[in-house]
């Protein structure tokens, strides 16, 4: 089938068509769709059986455009094979934690996928002050299992060149080159910011060490192909409840430094730390939800680092050195400082990764919702300029670190004289 | 036509068949074969006309076979098509510094090139003392270009990576994997080593420190896909004279970390100033020819590092960052950090992979001729001790070095004692 964009109406007779979809949905029931998307490259369809029953699904279709620029910004339609792939990866590499795929078109770029109809986006309820006490625990499996086991560490050099010809994902990196690493720092028409932050904006802007350090930061995304990422992996990306977590929209996913993916997890939480100046003025209510968020961060880390090295001892196939070639006396101890020193650089680019994208959540082409949801243009610029002396602190500090402590420190500190 | 490995018969027939032929060779000219090869994975004829006319061309053609270990090692003939679009690529970007290539046959594995002449293989000159005045010239003009035209600092980011998908090169790369950063430091069949080093090479596969070391040097090459390199590119790949230096054997070439070619010219260099103390025993022609290696490794590094600059800042149309980044006041001082920031860090890689590469030759599967050639086991062990301690002092301290003359200044420390 030549591609076409569904609409509403279109999209029932499609679903009708796919044979893989009668596990899903009975044979004669009746399908009502709802277009849901919220995203800026594809439209997004809840298909739902109009007789009560609960049959569902989700189907994903890319546009031909970027859609938050409108039609001027062609995009391939090949990076639905991307997302696909990924999804299909994930559900093998770390079980229940992204959504299961039923269906897939390559000539339609659409996939279809398990409908997640008792999960929320991760921004509102954090907003909400909610509590996620399995959070911690699934994204930090989910990022161990999937950036281990595509990584030097476990793959041969053969399997992981066979994958990485796959993921040579060209549209969707130029999209976070331009609009992590670059475009923000400087002036481009699709900018936006608080026009109470000018200052601290033009600030950026000219600030030399900061920029020589970004651009060293955007060499690390374009070249250090270490693992396959998820690729933008911010709170918009993971939906949850008090139960269940599972990531979604992988298609930004490519071979790039492991960091990337967890500094997005952790400098989300710190905007959403942030925005709680504004959106909690009870101030016991505001202290005890930003513990929890800072603790959420730190564990985010560690959990992350200690079940990553778990993977790595337990499953030590690969050839990033191969085991035998630690076979001597003390070897072990130096297998330990080679995973100490791998993990400890992991950091260290999680901070600056991090560190970039909060900065261009605050003046470049795509904000975040916890803090544009901030009526109050002088309350949301107290968070905005904290995220910008905490994002600029972890960019330039970020070879001094030594644990998450020193980027929890960090955020303490740039937030000690903050007056709601 | 299927592959079949030709013979110094059937080679001739096949040179007749090929029409792209007729502009190297007189229609009815009677062609001579010979079969020179030394390498390891491939066989080599030079085509000569009988005729006295002086036309001749080169045949390489790649085994199903790693040669040096028999037919138990098979590598995919498809890396012809890797050294034949790499040859094409550095007569582009670097004209007259490889050879040209007149036909190339993927089915049959094989390019057919200039025959060059009037050029010896770099080591054997080097071993007798030869001077070559345009060498530092030819080679850093060689690298700069390839390697920058080739970076993201020239390439737009689609480019580069339409690019990266043509040279995933896995077969080549798990051969330098094994053989550079694995096996020559731990117990592998296919080790050899001056048995009169025995005691330094077990203390090398025993240094923890060290081990850690090279595993994080193996982890630069498997991932830091900067730019297109020739990837083996010691003084066995470089032929010259007096006023031309040509590089060849570029099967190896893939998206890899810049310093690693630039070490590799650095290390044999000093390998070859190494195995002086045997060939030269007069210690004033010693001594001169020393010094004139030495300067001539400086001027690798500081010749590369000039020219790599020159072409960055004339042909600024790369996107990292694009030149408009640096737009702002004082944005030209942070540009020319960033650049001295990168280059900086090209010359710690190079040491670092010059370093391993320097050990590998020492304990591993390919030793060095310059070395090998020494007949006397005790003299050969003079300079493979040097080797030993200099390899490891540029792989454990590269993170210190400010300049060419750190190198430079372990090679004197570390062979000020020797006595021959």
């Amino acid at each position: 089938m030549a591609y076409q964009a569904l609409d509403e109406h279109t999209v029932l007779a499609y679903i009708k068509s796919r044979p893989a979809m009668e596990r899903v949905f009975d044979k004669d029931c009746r399908l009502n769709a709802v277009e849901i998307g919220d995203g800026n490259l594809n439209q997004v369809f809840i298909i739902s059986a109009t007789d009560g029953s609960g049959q569902s699904a989700v189907i994903k279709q890319a546009l031909p455009y970027l859609r938050v620029a409108g039609e001027s910004w062609p995009l391939t339609l090949e990076r639905m094979r991307f997302e696909t792939q990924a999804l299909l990866l994930q559900n093998k590499l770390s079980p229940g934690r992204a959504p299961e795929v039923y269906d897939h078109d390559s000539e339609m770029a659409l996939v279809i996928m398990e409908h997640l109809k008792n999960h929320e986006i991760m921004r509102k309820p954090l907003v909400a002050r909610k509590r996620f006490p399995l959070f911690v625990d699934h994204i930090t499996s989910f990022m161990a299992q999937t950036l281990f086991f595509t990584s030097d560490l476990y793959l041969t050099g053969m399997e992981k060149k066979e994958m990485q010809k796959v993921y040579i994902n060209p549209d969707l990196c130029k999209m976070q080159e331009d609009f992590v690493y670059t475009n923000p720092y400087m002036d481009s028409d699709e900018n936006k910011w608080n026009p109470v932050i000018d200052a601290e904006v033009r600030a950026v802007r000219a600030n030399g060490t900061l920029k020589t350090a970004i651009a060293e930061l955007k060499e690390s995304y374009m070249t250090h192909a270490q693992a396959v990422l998820h690729g933008d992996l911010h709170t918009g990306s993971i939906m949850l409840n008090e139960e269940d977590t599972k990531v979604i929209d992988p298609e930004f996913a490519f071979y790039g430094p492991i960091g990337y993916d967890v500094g997005a997890v952790m400098e989300n939480i710190v905007l959403n730390y942030l925005s709680h100046f504004a959106h909690t003025p009870d101030r016991d209510e505001r202290e005890s939800y930003q513990a929890y968020l800072l603790d959420m961060m730190r564990g985010v880390w560690t959990e992350f680092a200690r079940k990553f090295e778990a993977l790595w001892v337990d499953n030590n196939r690969g050839e990033l050195p191969p085991a035998r070639y630690w076979g001597f006396p003390r070897g072990d101890e130096a297998f330990t400082e080679f995973r100490r020193r791998y993990i400890h650089n992991i950091l260290r680019d999680a901070a600056g990764h991090g560190g970039c994208k909060m900065l261009r959540r605050m003046m470049g082409i795509v904000n975040v919702w916890d803090i544009t949801s901030i009526g109050d243009l002088e309350k949301r610029a107290v968070a905005e300029r904290a995220a910008i002396r905490i994002g600029s602190r972890w960019i330039l500090e970020r070879d001094t670190f030594q644990s998450q402590e020193d980027l929890a420190d960090i955020v303490l500190e740039e937030t000690k004289g903050v007056r709601v």
